[in-house]
């Protein structure tokens, strides 16, 4: 006996997305995977990507799984088949995406960081809440919150376990651009990238220690350095790859290579960040460190299914620093993918980012971090660029 | 602009799956994603699940992505719109499904072990290697040769990188039974599962190290234990799940928990093996260290994107094991994932090894690892048994 | 004010020491500190130390801190402020001098393992218990019992914190002779070192996994390997350095390279074990996994400080190993060393080791290990060795 | 035959110790031992030690080895028979006892901070070159060079192997005082210690940074926070112990619990540091990571026999921090200790540091480092202060 089934057991959502570079890539596999995990409660179709050239975007269409192709985003915001639009793109097009496809009753995931000053942002986060109270909902793509063994973190800090939160210390480690031959590509420009490594990914820290402790940066203290100030220009326009190619002649780098600051949360917190992508042999080390007055936690992405913890309730001559394999069925998001031990890797991150957004727009409910949470972190990063300006002096957010 | 597209750019491979458990989950994720990575040659499309139950199939084949769902697996042998066939059933019932299949002239992947008995196993090489005279392809999947780290080690060990090959010494320890109320599920009966920790997780460890080293087993020396004897046993009819439930009536446990084994390979290396399912606090700590004349790797898929190496090559006061973040564009199967230090999980090794299984279909050989290197695994396994009962004297395999 | 003091304060102990290479060394770093940590309770005395020859040995005591030197170490026997022998010749001569030792009413401590025979290490264990009726006092010295985390491994398994012990995996790692080069030293010759890595580090597992989990082993099976059979014979007389040099001839090694062996515990418990000198990049990883019902232990000398708890009494969401640095006052041996944090090293095992045996004689009881516990270890690699003769088939202590 | 022998081959060196609290005991045990490892120059002989209290100074000294006690550091200084004052009291009387010890003509050993301000500092640093002048050598005792990781640390930066040092990060990391009911010990009170973590263990950080380096900080911005303003006031006299007990009174805390500061090398590193004793879980977590144009180098003082190199010239795939075990002969100062791999532990860096001193004492050099390398940390940590006194601006050293 054979049956033949349809997918009409689940209210569909149409998605559109923009862009297809890294993070088009991600997502994409994200979409192709959120409704056959879990107990989803819509079933994501993915209708259309947008991009600037439409040859290139109908091949990484068929390559990624969309059904159609276009070069013209604006187009899709008037299709009745789609609810959804993911915005991929580089930061300085995120406001006039966003905020288009808001209006036009679409509901938004938009990638990190949410813009490329806190004016946009603003724009970006008052059109947010204006569309939420007409049900339309939106979320700023901090996919670091979805790590479980962070959101385990959370869990455990919201819960009180680590006590007072006194100390946090982040930092955020890369090494792409250790090579002086590497190019001027748009990240190393401060018109197209707005910062280098403080807001590719010293956003993500901001964002994650905030998130895991519960406190906002209040004020904070910078400093920031460019290591190699002249790079090749890149032969070919800039195609937002992380691996471009350079050619001779060499132009000004005018972002940060690395930035380091220290803030105050509004919960008495003091926490040490640093950005880098001159930490040379640091692939992605992310990290993040929380000391509380009951006891503490610490995670690296580079090892993403871990987190430790200590808890100073245990007698001390049995303590120590316990390596949690965040696997388990009983961990955030856990619970539909495979047993104790089999690790989860970057990609699932998306994966429970949009299982949130999902289970958001089908309750009736706005998905967290929203664009709001977005705004909180450009506000920082901005705090840091002027106190920078003004020989580190502490700067209110 | 919009642009339509189809699929047909790609030629098709239509895909049947008989299971839908654990194992079935994990290749249903990987079939949805194997043609969207890299530079697929064929699209897989996922034609129909096979199960037992027709309700509950349909209900998987809806969750996981299939088409259709059938409770006669016989039946998609008939279909010319199935090329595939994927054995995820436990492993008293590959032999009958996979010679089937081979002999109506699909292709077929199975899981490990590849069958209960060495007869059996012999049975289903033999007709393999019948299928691949007429173009028909097989292959057991030992998902752990496409762990990146893994298929790094085993191109150093081929390059000549570690020298002569003298000792494995490999483990893998689990701890899902320590607790003595764990039920009598199939898993820890003789009859449905043929061994224990040996079969299940030992096959594992056996194929890697033979597979990384280059060498064959020839001959074992093997204990195998059983601490729980009896445990309760289930109220339902087994399920295949982990995390079964018992009932207040006990029942004899007729596997082993843990096995130890030594080999000796036929390139002269000293290998020792253990597997459990009681090794407390490890939840998949599946361990190969591979000591050479003139270098050493050493792996654990409980950070299942690290690869140690040493390297006698490099001067004394400067040398150590070095942590290779197996997730370079360079390594093996990374080519189309994501940037370095961006960690991949379990299932992606189930993607891999579809990728293999696809580009050899495509390319009309035979994928790899064989069915015969199933045999030789269950050789292995067999000969350990013998041993055992043998008071551990070393047995030919 | 100034005040002169005189040792008189202690009760004094006179000492006597056999041997001045490695182990002279560290032993002579223990005996110079012995008295001035903690509570001592007796004032050892470095009297004299014997070799053979007397222009080395003076240089040796003088270097080492004796002081007086002999090359006949039968007249220390005869000096009544000589109370204690402690004996670091190799293996083949522990016999002689130790039962002359006591029987001249000497307490010894004699190096392991105990004797390069079971007969030697039975008429030794005979004659420290005819002493001990005497008074006279006497201790193997396995000074791994006394590394501070691996002593703490005993408490928590002899409180039952591990619950019932059923698994243990014990290697001792080091490839000090993976070079072909490396020359025929004493080390590699069956007639003086009595077997290879088998006996000289093998026996240090063996002994630490005994202690920890309170079984005695009653039978195994054993395979033992030699990788590089012939070896530049030494230009001049074995002296007993780990770094000898070779001349052009080559000869015959005598022993094993590696050994690895299974066991069964008088409690239940499956031990596995592997002692090798052929573990590229592995300096000195000795180390020690204990599984049982509630809980596991484990531990790497690489990182002695360290002791890896689970406990399964935790919540599993919050589970894991945890990193018990046992630099804690409350730990074991370490009420009057540093504070928390502040890491021992090697030699301070032996430290710990002299203060059991210090407190021992003082305290008019036997100090452990006993001569006994060295010849149930000598016992076990027997029959390793006899069961590596019959095919690996499991033989009795 | 039987040879006598006396101390007399070796010239002797006089040594009296002021202080003998936790430094007393370590300085101890390196006087005890400086004079029996590797080729010593000078046997040291342990002759007075100076306390406050004669009769607890008497019973230090008996348990610590020295010869005589007195309670008048002053006396010693008439002595003949004394060439060397080690220093080992608080901060506050370092100015007094040093300069009137070198002003005797005694060589001199400080501890770390040199002094409690940088006013005092300078005066220090002054005699200290008025001295060496006079053949009188100093040293301030910054151990933590003295670890052989650390060492080779220093030496692969000397040696060009990292490139340009653009990055160092380092932290300090203990958590002694995060209980609230910690009493108000002398390290508490400004008055006394000059400064909390910032003075006691960023000194160490401060000083790692710029030794391994060779870049010395000229600005920083800082940040420095208590976290319990108010602890309970020690009912006995501070007695300078680590754990000391309150009574029922609270009084106020004057000392910063953490400071964290960024600093700028002169040769353009951008250095990042933290020190707190708030760090709920470490112990001793001194750690320091440098990044350079072609390698990088981390380390842990937790795990205080490894040094972590991340090499770039070695090719990509293949790349990774590699864990260096310390421990070889070629090493920093291991050229006398034990084989590879047996580890040393926190009382080797002062044997190491002493052996520094009296190589130079006599070799008639002056030992590293100097008293001016101690004003140079102290004029940092001012820097540091008056930076946060001024919202963190950055502040010329």
């Amino acid at each position: 006996m054979t049956q033949e089934h349809h997918d009409a057991d689940l209210p569909e959502l149409g998605v559109a997305a923009v862009g297809h570079s890294f993070m088009g890539a991600v997502h994409s596999h994200a979409w192709r995977t959120v409704s056959h995990v879990g107990s989803p409660r819509v079933r994501a179709r993915m209708r259309v990507l947008a991009g600037r050239d439409l040859d290139r975007t109908a091949a990484a269409a068929r390559r990624l799984g969309w059904s159609e192709a276009t070069d013209d985003w604006r187009r899709v915001l008037e299709r009745d088949d789609v609810h959804v639009v993911d915005v991929l793109t580089p930061g300085d097009s995120h406001e006039e995406i966003a905020v288009a496809a808001l209006e036009a009753g679409k509901h938004v995931i938009c990638e990190k960081p949410l813009a490329s000053s806190v004016a946009a942002a603003e724009r970006m986060a008052a059109a947010a809440r204006a569309a939420s109270a007409r049900g339309v909902r939106s979320m700023v793509a901090f996919n670091y919150r979805q790590v479980p063994a962070l959101a385990l973190a959370r869990q455990l800090v919201a819960a009180g376990r680590l006590g007072t939160v006194r100390q946090v210390r982040a930092v955020y480690l890369q090494d792409f651009i250790v090579d002086e031959s590497f190019p001027l590509t748009w990240r190393l420009q401060a018109d197209r990238a707005g910062s280098g490594a403080l807001g590719d990914i010293g956003s993500h820290i901001v964002d994650a220690a905030q998130f895991v402790t519960g406190q906002l940066l209040t004020q904070v203290s910078g400093t920031t350095e460019t290591f190699v100030t002249r790079r090749p220009v890149e032969a070919a326009p800039a195609t937002g790859g992380l691996a471009a190619r350079g050619s001779g002649e060499l132009g000004d780098v005018t972002v940060d290579d690395a930035a380091a600051f220290v803030g105050r949360g509004d919960g008495g917190a003091l926490m040490t960040f640093e950005a880098t992508r001159m930490a040379t042999g640091r692939k992605n080390a992310m990290r993040l460190e929380v000391n509380g007055s009951r006891g503490s936690v610490a995670f690296d992405f580079e090892a993403m299914n871990e987190l430790w913890l200590y808890d100073r309730d245990l007698p001390g001559a049995e303590n120590g620093f316990r390596r949690i394999l965040a696997t388990e069925p009983e961990h955030p998001r856990l619970e539909n993918w495979w047993p104790a031990g089999h690790g989860l890797g970057y990609d699932h991150t998306f994966v429970h980012e949009l299982q949130e957004f999902c289970e958001a727009v089908h309750g009736g409910r706005d998905p967290s971090p929203s664009f709001d949470d977005g705004l909180q972190v450009q506000r920082v990063l901005d705090a840091v660029q002027r106190s920078a300006a003004d020989a580190a002096r502490f700067t209110d957010v």
